[in-house]
Protein backbone atom coordinates (compact mmCIF):
# COMPACT_ATOMS: atom_id res chain seq x y z
CA UNK A 1 0.00 0.00 0.00
CA UNK A 2 1.58 3.15 -1.52
CA UNK A 3 0.77 6.61 -1.93
CA UNK A 4 2.66 8.14 -4.83
CA UNK A 5 2.48 12.43 -5.35
CA UNK A 6 2.81 12.23 -9.05
CA UNK A 7 4.31 15.28 -10.62
CA UNK A 8 1.95 15.74 -13.57
CA UNK A 9 3.68 18.43 -15.55
CA UNK A 10 2.39 22.09 -16.40
CA UNK A 11 -0.98 20.93 -18.51
CA UNK A 12 -0.29 18.67 -21.78
CA UNK A 13 -0.84 14.51 -20.86
CA UNK A 14 2.94 14.74 -22.93
CA UNK A 15 5.01 15.98 -20.43
CA UNK A 16 4.10 13.73 -17.47
CA UNK A 17 7.11 11.47 -16.82
CA UNK A 18 6.94 7.91 -18.21
CA UNK A 19 7.17 6.59 -14.49
CA UNK A 20 3.86 9.06 -13.67
CA UNK A 21 2.10 7.38 -16.68
CA UNK A 22 3.37 4.10 -15.71
CA UNK A 23 1.46 4.43 -12.32
CA UNK A 24 -1.42 6.32 -13.50
CA UNK A 25 -2.09 3.15 -15.69
CA UNK A 26 -2.11 1.08 -12.30
CA UNK A 27 -3.75 3.60 -9.63
CA UNK A 28 -6.82 1.89 -7.68
CA UNK A 29 -7.71 5.54 -7.05
CA UNK A 30 -6.75 8.74 -8.39
CA UNK A 31 -6.74 12.33 -6.23
CA UNK A 32 -6.50 15.22 -8.40
CA UNK A 33 -7.61 19.06 -8.76
CA UNK A 34 -8.67 21.73 -10.45
CA UNK A 35 -4.69 22.14 -11.94
CA UNK A 36 -5.14 19.20 -13.38
CA UNK A 37 -5.64 18.73 -17.36
CA UNK A 38 -8.45 16.32 -18.24
CA UNK A 39 -5.19 14.87 -21.01
CA UNK A 40 -3.61 13.57 -17.74
CA UNK A 41 -6.54 12.17 -16.20
CA UNK A 42 -7.55 9.53 -19.43
CA UNK A 43 -4.18 8.47 -19.06
CA UNK A 44 -5.55 6.29 -15.85
CA UNK A 45 -6.70 2.83 -15.99
CA UNK A 46 -10.09 2.03 -16.61
CA UNK A 47 -10.83 0.57 -12.87
CA UNK A 48 -9.72 3.45 -11.50
CA UNK A 49 -11.63 5.34 -8.61
CA UNK A 50 -11.14 9.19 -10.03
CA UNK A 51 -11.97 11.84 -6.40
CA UNK A 52 -11.91 15.67 -7.20
CA UNK A 53 -10.71 17.39 -4.64
CA UNK A 54 -11.12 20.33 -5.79
CA UNK A 55 -15.12 19.37 -6.25
CA UNK A 56 -15.89 17.93 -2.59
CA UNK A 57 -18.91 19.03 -0.63
CA UNK A 58 -19.27 21.75 -3.56
CA UNK A 59 -16.26 23.76 -2.63
CA UNK A 60 -12.41 23.75 -2.30
CA UNK A 61 -10.97 21.18 0.38
CA UNK A 62 -9.21 22.47 2.68
CA UNK A 63 -5.33 21.06 2.66
CA UNK A 64 -6.20 19.34 6.39
CA UNK A 65 -8.69 17.09 4.88
CA UNK A 66 -7.10 16.39 1.29
CA UNK A 67 -4.02 14.82 3.88
CA UNK A 68 -7.13 12.99 5.61
CA UNK A 69 -8.58 11.90 2.34
CA UNK A 70 -4.82 10.76 1.15
CA UNK A 71 -4.19 8.57 4.51
CA UNK A 72 -7.74 6.85 4.48
CA UNK A 73 -6.96 5.70 0.95
CA UNK A 74 -3.48 4.85 1.08
CA UNK A 75 -4.56 2.60 4.07
CA UNK A 76 -7.18 0.58 2.52
CA UNK A 77 -5.95 0.61 -1.34
CA UNK A 78 -2.99 -0.77 -2.54
CA UNK A 79 -2.05 2.02 -5.48
CA UNK A 80 -2.99 5.82 -4.85
CA UNK A 81 -1.99 8.35 -7.18
CA UNK A 82 -2.13 12.00 -5.62
CA UNK A 83 -1.93 14.40 -8.78
CA UNK A 84 0.21 17.50 -8.42
CA UNK A 85 0.20 20.29 -10.81
CA UNK A 86 3.39 21.01 -12.28
CA UNK A 87 6.18 19.43 -9.81
CA UNK A 88 5.24 17.21 -7.00
CA UNK A 89 7.75 19.24 -4.30
CA UNK A 90 7.84 23.14 -5.62
CA UNK A 91 4.43 25.05 -4.43
CA UNK A 92 0.96 22.97 -3.63
CA UNK A 93 2.10 21.59 -0.40
CA UNK A 94 3.51 18.35 -1.26
CA UNK A 95 5.44 17.70 1.76
CA UNK A 96 2.84 18.78 4.00
CA UNK A 97 0.81 15.61 2.49
CA UNK A 98 4.23 13.45 2.80
CA UNK A 99 4.32 14.68 6.21
CA UNK A 100 0.47 13.68 6.66
CA UNK A 101 1.40 10.08 5.47
CA UNK A 102 4.93 9.62 6.72
CA UNK A 103 3.14 9.99 10.17
CA UNK A 104 0.34 7.76 9.71
CA UNK A 105 3.39 5.14 8.88
CA UNK A 106 2.30 4.72 5.52
CA UNK A 107 5.10 4.38 2.04
CA UNK A 108 4.34 7.11 0.17
CA UNK A 109 7.06 8.14 -2.75
CA UNK A 110 7.68 11.37 -4.54
CA UNK A 111 7.78 11.27 -7.99
CA UNK A 112 9.05 14.56 -9.54
CA UNK A 113 7.04 16.44 -12.38
CA UNK A 114 8.14 19.22 -15.14
CA UNK A 115 7.20 22.17 -13.13
CA UNK A 116 5.99 25.13 -14.89
CA UNK A 117 8.31 27.37 -13.19
CA UNK A 118 10.64 26.61 -16.08
CA UNK A 119 8.73 24.91 -18.63
CA UNK A 120 5.80 27.82 -19.06
CA UNK A 121 9.26 30.33 -20.39
CA UNK A 122 10.16 27.40 -22.27
CA UNK A 123 7.14 28.08 -24.52
CA UNK A 124 7.65 31.52 -25.04
CA UNK A 125 11.00 30.35 -26.05
CA UNK A 126 12.98 32.02 -22.87
CA UNK A 127 15.34 29.78 -21.26
CA UNK A 128 15.46 31.33 -17.32
CA UNK A 129 19.19 31.01 -17.77
CA UNK A 130 21.30 32.45 -20.30
CA UNK A 131 24.92 33.15 -20.86
CA UNK A 132 25.39 37.01 -20.67
CA UNK A 133 22.16 37.40 -19.41
CA UNK A 134 20.97 35.31 -16.21
CA UNK A 135 22.85 33.47 -14.15
CA UNK A 136 20.17 31.76 -12.11
CA UNK A 137 16.67 31.63 -11.59
CA UNK A 138 14.21 32.67 -8.30
CA UNK A 139 10.46 30.94 -8.03
CA UNK A 140 8.11 32.21 -5.85
CA UNK A 141 3.78 32.57 -6.18
CA UNK A 142 2.38 36.26 -6.41
CA UNK A 143 0.34 35.09 -3.07
CA UNK A 144 0.28 31.89 -0.91
CA UNK A 145 -2.80 29.86 0.15
CA UNK A 146 -2.76 31.34 3.61
CA UNK A 147 -2.89 34.66 2.07
CA UNK A 148 0.16 36.29 3.28
CA UNK A 149 2.49 37.64 0.42
CA UNK A 150 6.12 37.65 0.04
CA UNK A 151 8.30 40.90 -0.22
CA UNK A 152 8.87 41.36 -3.74
CA UNK A 153 11.72 44.73 -2.59
CA UNK A 154 13.90 41.48 -1.49
CA UNK A 155 13.92 40.11 -4.71
CA UNK A 156 14.84 42.81 -7.12
CA UNK A 157 18.46 40.98 -8.59
CA UNK A 158 19.28 41.94 -12.06
CA UNK A 159 21.50 39.11 -12.55
CA UNK A 160 18.91 36.65 -12.06
CA UNK A 161 15.42 35.76 -13.85
CA UNK A 162 12.93 35.88 -11.44
CA UNK A 163 9.70 33.35 -12.00
CA UNK A 164 6.57 34.34 -10.85
CA UNK A 165 4.00 31.40 -10.32
CA UNK A 166 -0.35 32.85 -9.83
CA UNK A 167 1.14 36.51 -9.71
CA UNK A 168 -1.58 37.62 -12.48
CA UNK A 169 -3.95 39.34 -9.81
CA UNK A 170 -1.24 41.02 -8.03
CA UNK A 171 0.99 42.11 -11.33
CA UNK A 172 1.12 45.47 -9.99
CA UNK A 173 1.82 45.06 -6.63
CA UNK A 174 4.73 43.24 -7.83
CA UNK A 175 5.84 45.46 -10.09
CA UNK A 176 5.95 48.19 -8.03
CA UNK A 177 7.80 46.74 -5.19
CA UNK A 178 10.46 45.58 -7.30
CA UNK A 179 11.23 48.92 -8.93
CA UNK A 180 10.92 49.92 -5.03
CA UNK A 181 13.47 47.53 -4.37
CA UNK A 182 15.84 48.67 -7.46
CA UNK A 183 14.99 46.80 -10.32
CA UNK A 184 14.41 49.26 -13.88
CA UNK A 185 11.34 49.94 -15.18
CA UNK A 186 12.60 48.73 -18.32
CA UNK A 187 13.18 45.24 -17.27
CA UNK A 188 12.01 42.87 -19.67
CA UNK A 189 9.05 41.22 -18.65
CA UNK A 190 7.11 38.30 -20.57
CA UNK A 191 3.81 36.79 -19.45
CA UNK A 192 2.47 33.28 -20.27
CA UNK A 193 -1.01 32.80 -19.76
CA UNK A 194 -2.28 28.91 -20.08
CA UNK A 195 0.84 27.55 -20.93
CA UNK A 196 0.58 24.27 -22.89
CA UNK A 197 -3.09 24.58 -22.91
CA UNK A 198 -5.82 25.65 -25.69
CA UNK A 199 -5.66 29.33 -25.61
CA UNK A 200 -1.99 29.75 -24.72
CA UNK A 201 -0.72 33.39 -25.25
CA UNK A 202 2.32 35.24 -24.70
CA UNK A 203 1.79 38.73 -23.64
CA UNK A 204 5.97 40.80 -23.67
CA UNK A 205 6.36 44.65 -21.80
CA UNK A 206 8.90 46.14 -19.58
CA UNK A 207 8.12 46.18 -15.70
CA UNK A 208 6.97 49.64 -16.04
CA UNK A 209 3.97 48.26 -17.89
CA UNK A 210 3.11 45.44 -16.39
CA UNK A 211 0.55 46.81 -14.05
CA UNK A 212 -1.78 47.64 -17.33
CA UNK A 213 -1.05 44.86 -19.21
CA UNK A 214 -4.19 42.84 -19.39
CA UNK A 215 -3.72 39.29 -18.20
CA UNK A 216 -5.87 36.43 -17.61
CA UNK A 217 -4.62 33.72 -15.07
CA UNK A 218 -3.41 31.11 -14.84
CA UNK A 219 -0.14 33.08 -15.73
CA UNK A 220 3.62 32.96 -15.25
CA UNK A 221 5.63 36.00 -14.89
CA UNK A 222 9.05 36.20 -15.95
CA UNK A 223 10.48 38.96 -15.04
CA UNK A 224 14.46 39.95 -16.94
CA UNK A 225 16.50 40.25 -18.91
CA UNK A 226 15.55 36.72 -20.76
CA UNK A 227 12.06 37.91 -21.37
CA UNK A 228 13.10 39.76 -24.03
CA UNK A 229 14.38 36.86 -26.14
CA UNK A 230 11.98 35.69 -28.91
CA UNK A 231 12.93 33.58 -31.43
CA UNK A 232 11.32 33.71 -35.41
CA UNK A 233 8.41 30.90 -35.04
CA UNK A 234 6.73 31.21 -31.75
CA UNK A 235 3.52 33.02 -31.46
CA UNK A 236 3.57 36.37 -29.26
CA UNK A 237 1.99 39.30 -28.30
CA UNK A 238 4.18 42.39 -28.10
CA UNK A 239 3.37 45.02 -26.10
CA UNK A 240 4.00 48.80 -27.87
CA UNK A 241 7.37 49.49 -25.98
CA UNK A 242 8.55 45.77 -25.69
CA UNK A 243 11.77 45.60 -27.39
CA UNK A 244 12.82 42.88 -30.29
CA UNK A 245 15.47 40.21 -29.17
CA UNK A 246 18.55 41.27 -29.72
CA UNK B 1 13.10 18.29 -40.56
CA UNK B 2 13.14 19.59 -37.09
CA UNK B 3 15.62 19.57 -34.14
CA UNK B 4 14.57 18.90 -30.48
CA UNK B 5 15.97 19.89 -27.75
CA UNK B 6 14.65 17.63 -25.29
CA UNK B 7 14.92 17.64 -21.12
CA UNK B 8 16.44 14.21 -20.43
CA UNK B 9 15.66 14.18 -16.39
CA UNK B 10 17.67 13.69 -13.67
CA UNK B 11 18.96 10.40 -14.33
CA UNK B 12 16.53 7.35 -14.43
CA UNK B 13 14.74 7.19 -17.90
CA UNK B 14 11.55 6.73 -16.04
CA UNK B 15 11.80 10.73 -15.27
CA UNK B 16 11.87 11.42 -18.84
CA UNK B 17 8.74 12.75 -20.12
CA UNK B 18 6.31 11.11 -22.76
CA UNK B 19 6.86 13.18 -25.42
CA UNK B 20 10.86 12.81 -24.85
CA UNK B 21 10.45 8.92 -25.06
CA UNK B 22 8.25 9.34 -28.34
CA UNK B 23 10.53 11.19 -29.78
CA UNK B 24 13.57 9.17 -29.16
CA UNK B 25 11.99 6.44 -30.35
CA UNK B 26 11.62 7.88 -33.70
CA UNK B 27 14.92 10.08 -33.94
CA UNK B 28 17.27 9.80 -36.82
CA UNK B 29 20.30 10.68 -34.68
CA UNK B 30 20.30 11.55 -30.47
CA UNK B 31 22.88 13.88 -29.88
CA UNK B 32 24.29 13.87 -25.76
CA UNK B 33 26.92 13.99 -23.64
CA UNK B 34 28.19 12.60 -20.02
CA UNK B 35 25.19 14.06 -18.09
CA UNK B 36 22.68 11.55 -19.98
CA UNK B 37 22.01 8.28 -18.56
CA UNK B 38 22.58 5.03 -20.40
CA UNK B 39 19.03 3.93 -19.54
CA UNK B 40 17.77 7.08 -21.24
CA UNK B 41 19.94 6.39 -24.64
CA UNK B 42 18.23 2.69 -24.23
CA UNK B 43 15.07 4.34 -25.50
CA UNK B 44 16.11 5.47 -28.63
CA UNK B 45 15.15 3.26 -31.95
CA UNK B 46 17.55 0.34 -33.09
CA UNK B 47 18.48 2.86 -36.42
CA UNK B 48 18.88 5.77 -34.69
CA UNK B 49 23.02 7.09 -34.65
CA UNK B 50 23.94 7.89 -31.33
CA UNK B 51 26.45 11.25 -31.22
CA UNK B 52 28.17 11.71 -27.20
CA UNK B 53 29.41 15.03 -28.08
CA UNK B 54 31.48 14.65 -24.87
CA UNK B 55 33.48 12.70 -26.67
CA UNK B 56 34.57 14.13 -30.06
CA UNK B 57 37.87 14.30 -31.01
CA UNK B 58 38.81 12.78 -27.83
CA UNK B 59 37.98 16.08 -25.65
CA UNK B 60 34.65 17.71 -24.43
CA UNK B 61 33.57 19.24 -27.33
CA UNK B 62 32.82 23.61 -27.29
CA UNK B 63 29.31 24.95 -27.34
CA UNK B 64 30.50 26.52 -30.76
CA UNK B 65 31.46 22.84 -32.50
CA UNK B 66 27.94 21.49 -30.76
CA UNK B 67 26.25 24.38 -32.39
CA UNK B 68 27.03 24.09 -35.61
CA UNK B 69 27.04 19.93 -35.55
CA UNK B 70 22.99 20.63 -34.55
CA UNK B 71 22.38 22.35 -37.38
CA UNK B 72 24.20 20.08 -40.04
CA UNK B 73 22.52 17.69 -38.94
CA UNK B 74 19.20 19.43 -38.60
CA UNK B 75 19.99 19.87 -42.47
CA UNK B 76 19.93 16.56 -43.22
CA UNK B 77 17.98 14.01 -41.11
CA UNK B 78 13.76 14.77 -40.17
CA UNK B 79 14.31 14.19 -36.66
CA UNK B 80 17.27 15.18 -34.69
CA UNK B 81 16.90 14.68 -30.98
CA UNK B 82 19.32 16.87 -28.77
CA UNK B 83 19.07 15.38 -24.74
CA UNK B 84 20.03 17.84 -22.23
CA UNK B 85 20.91 17.18 -18.38
CA UNK B 86 17.85 17.89 -16.43
CA UNK B 87 15.15 20.52 -18.01
CA UNK B 88 16.51 21.87 -21.71
CA UNK B 89 16.47 25.24 -20.87
CA UNK B 90 17.45 25.66 -17.43
CA UNK B 91 21.45 25.98 -17.32
CA UNK B 92 23.57 23.78 -19.90
CA UNK B 93 23.09 26.52 -22.53
CA UNK B 94 19.80 25.41 -24.40
CA UNK B 95 18.78 28.97 -25.28
CA UNK B 96 22.29 29.35 -27.22
CA UNK B 97 21.49 25.57 -29.37
CA UNK B 98 18.22 26.93 -29.84
CA UNK B 99 19.66 30.52 -31.22
CA UNK B 100 22.04 28.54 -34.05
CA UNK B 101 19.39 26.86 -35.09
CA UNK B 102 17.10 29.36 -35.35
CA UNK B 103 19.19 31.52 -37.02
CA UNK B 104 20.16 29.10 -39.47
CA UNK B 105 16.18 28.59 -40.76
CA UNK B 106 15.66 25.42 -38.96
CA UNK B 107 13.12 24.28 -36.93
CA UNK B 108 13.07 23.42 -33.22
CA UNK B 109 11.11 22.83 -30.49
CA UNK B 110 12.04 22.79 -27.08
CA UNK B 111 10.56 19.78 -24.79
CA UNK B 112 10.97 20.81 -21.06
CA UNK B 113 12.31 18.30 -18.80
CA UNK B 114 12.57 17.13 -15.17
CA UNK B 115 14.90 19.55 -13.40
CA UNK B 116 17.76 17.96 -11.21
CA UNK B 117 17.25 21.52 -8.76
CA UNK B 118 13.91 19.79 -7.89
CA UNK B 119 13.92 16.63 -7.91
CA UNK B 120 17.35 15.95 -6.33
CA UNK B 121 15.82 17.57 -3.03
CA UNK B 122 12.91 15.38 -2.84
CA UNK B 123 14.47 12.39 -3.35
CA UNK B 124 15.89 13.34 -0.57
CA UNK B 125 12.62 14.05 1.03
CA UNK B 126 13.23 17.53 0.97
CA UNK B 127 10.18 19.96 -0.87
CA UNK B 128 12.00 22.73 -1.92
CA UNK B 129 9.11 24.84 -0.39
CA UNK B 130 7.21 24.66 2.58
CA UNK B 131 4.66 26.28 4.80
CA UNK B 132 5.96 28.25 7.32
CA UNK B 133 9.78 27.44 5.94
CA UNK B 134 10.19 28.60 2.86
CA UNK B 135 8.11 30.57 0.09
CA UNK B 136 10.32 30.40 -2.68
CA UNK B 137 13.47 29.00 -4.10
CA UNK B 138 16.81 30.36 -6.11
CA UNK B 139 18.29 28.15 -8.26
CA UNK B 140 22.23 28.70 -9.40
CA UNK B 141 25.41 26.90 -10.33
CA UNK B 142 28.46 26.78 -8.30
CA UNK B 143 30.30 27.60 -11.69
CA UNK B 144 29.99 28.18 -15.17
CA UNK B 145 31.63 26.80 -17.82
CA UNK B 146 32.52 30.68 -18.70
CA UNK B 147 34.86 30.18 -15.55
CA UNK B 148 33.12 33.00 -13.83
CA UNK B 149 31.20 32.71 -10.49
CA UNK B 150 27.87 34.22 -8.74
CA UNK B 151 28.17 35.96 -5.64
CA UNK B 152 27.29 33.85 -3.36
CA UNK B 153 26.80 36.86 -0.52
CA UNK B 154 23.84 38.74 -2.55
CA UNK B 155 21.94 35.43 -2.61
CA UNK B 156 21.93 34.90 1.51
CA UNK B 157 18.38 34.79 1.89
CA UNK B 158 17.17 32.62 4.70
CA UNK B 159 13.35 33.46 3.18
CA UNK B 160 14.16 31.38 0.46
CA UNK B 161 15.64 27.94 -0.61
CA UNK B 162 19.19 27.92 -2.27
CA UNK B 163 19.84 25.07 -4.67
CA UNK B 164 23.42 25.28 -6.01
CA UNK B 165 24.10 22.65 -9.11
CA UNK B 166 27.29 21.87 -9.76
CA UNK B 167 28.60 23.38 -6.59
CA UNK B 168 30.64 20.50 -4.79
CA UNK B 169 34.34 21.53 -5.53
CA UNK B 170 33.41 25.22 -4.67
CA UNK B 171 31.05 23.94 -1.45
CA UNK B 172 33.89 26.69 1.05
CA UNK B 173 33.88 29.44 -0.72
CA UNK B 174 29.90 29.52 -1.58
CA UNK B 175 28.96 28.42 2.55
CA UNK B 176 31.69 31.64 3.39
CA UNK B 177 29.99 33.67 1.17
CA UNK B 178 26.62 33.12 2.37
CA UNK B 179 27.50 33.41 5.95
CA UNK B 180 29.42 36.72 4.90
CA UNK B 181 25.88 38.04 3.63
CA UNK B 182 24.31 37.27 6.30
CA UNK B 183 23.29 33.35 6.63
CA UNK B 184 23.02 31.93 10.02
CA UNK B 185 25.70 29.35 10.53
CA UNK B 186 23.49 26.95 11.56
CA UNK B 187 21.37 27.01 8.35
CA UNK B 188 20.74 23.33 7.50
CA UNK B 189 22.03 21.72 4.91
CA UNK B 190 21.31 18.99 2.29
CA UNK B 191 24.21 17.39 -0.12
CA UNK B 192 22.24 15.47 -2.19
CA UNK B 193 24.99 13.29 -4.26
CA UNK B 194 24.28 10.95 -7.58
CA UNK B 195 20.46 11.91 -7.74
CA UNK B 196 18.75 8.91 -8.94
CA UNK B 197 21.75 7.28 -10.21
CA UNK B 198 23.07 3.98 -8.33
CA UNK B 199 25.04 5.39 -5.12
CA UNK B 200 22.89 7.71 -4.38
CA UNK B 201 23.65 9.56 -0.94
CA UNK B 202 22.41 11.99 1.43
CA UNK B 203 24.87 14.42 3.58
CA UNK B 204 23.08 16.89 5.78
CA UNK B 205 25.49 19.68 7.86
CA UNK B 206 25.08 23.03 9.00
CA UNK B 207 26.45 25.76 6.80
CA UNK B 208 29.49 26.55 9.09
CA UNK B 209 30.18 22.56 8.81
CA UNK B 210 29.80 22.47 5.01
CA UNK B 211 34.07 23.12 3.95
CA UNK B 212 34.61 20.47 5.82
CA UNK B 213 32.10 17.29 4.99
CA UNK B 214 33.50 15.32 2.31
CA UNK B 215 31.17 15.47 -1.33
CA UNK B 216 31.56 13.28 -4.36
CA UNK B 217 30.41 15.23 -7.78
CA UNK B 218 27.83 15.32 -8.59
CA UNK B 219 25.98 16.90 -6.29
CA UNK B 220 23.23 18.70 -5.67
CA UNK B 221 23.47 21.50 -2.44
CA UNK B 222 20.00 22.82 -0.66
CA UNK B 223 20.72 25.67 1.78
CA UNK B 224 17.95 26.63 4.01
CA UNK B 225 15.33 25.61 6.79
CA UNK B 226 13.46 22.92 4.52
CA UNK B 227 17.40 20.82 4.05
CA UNK B 228 16.13 19.62 7.98
CA UNK B 229 13.62 18.11 6.63
CA UNK B 230 14.06 14.21 6.57
CA UNK B 231 11.39 11.10 6.60
CA UNK B 232 12.23 7.74 8.30
CA UNK B 233 12.31 5.71 5.25
CA UNK B 234 14.23 7.77 3.43
CA UNK B 235 18.30 6.77 3.04
CA UNK B 236 20.41 9.98 4.34
CA UNK B 237 23.86 10.21 6.23
CA UNK B 238 23.37 12.61 8.96
CA UNK B 239 26.57 14.86 10.19
CA UNK B 240 27.53 15.22 13.70
CA UNK B 241 25.67 18.35 14.40
CA UNK B 242 23.16 18.02 12.05
CA UNK B 243 19.78 18.07 13.59
CA UNK B 244 17.00 15.35 13.35
CA UNK B 245 13.61 16.82 11.56
CA UNK B 246 10.80 18.75 13.58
Amino acid sequence: MTVYLVGAGPGDADLLTLRGASLLARADVVVYDRLIDTSVLELAGPGAELIDVGKRAGHSSSQGLINDLLVTLGQSHECVVRLKGGDSFLFGRGGEEFEALESAGLRCEVVPGVTSAFAAPAVAGIPVTHRGLSHGVTVVTGHTRDGDFVDFRGLANPDLTLVVLMGAARRGAIAGELIEGGLDVATPVAVVEKAYMPGQRVVRCVLGELAAVEVAAPAVLVIGAVAELSYSHLQSVVAASARSAP
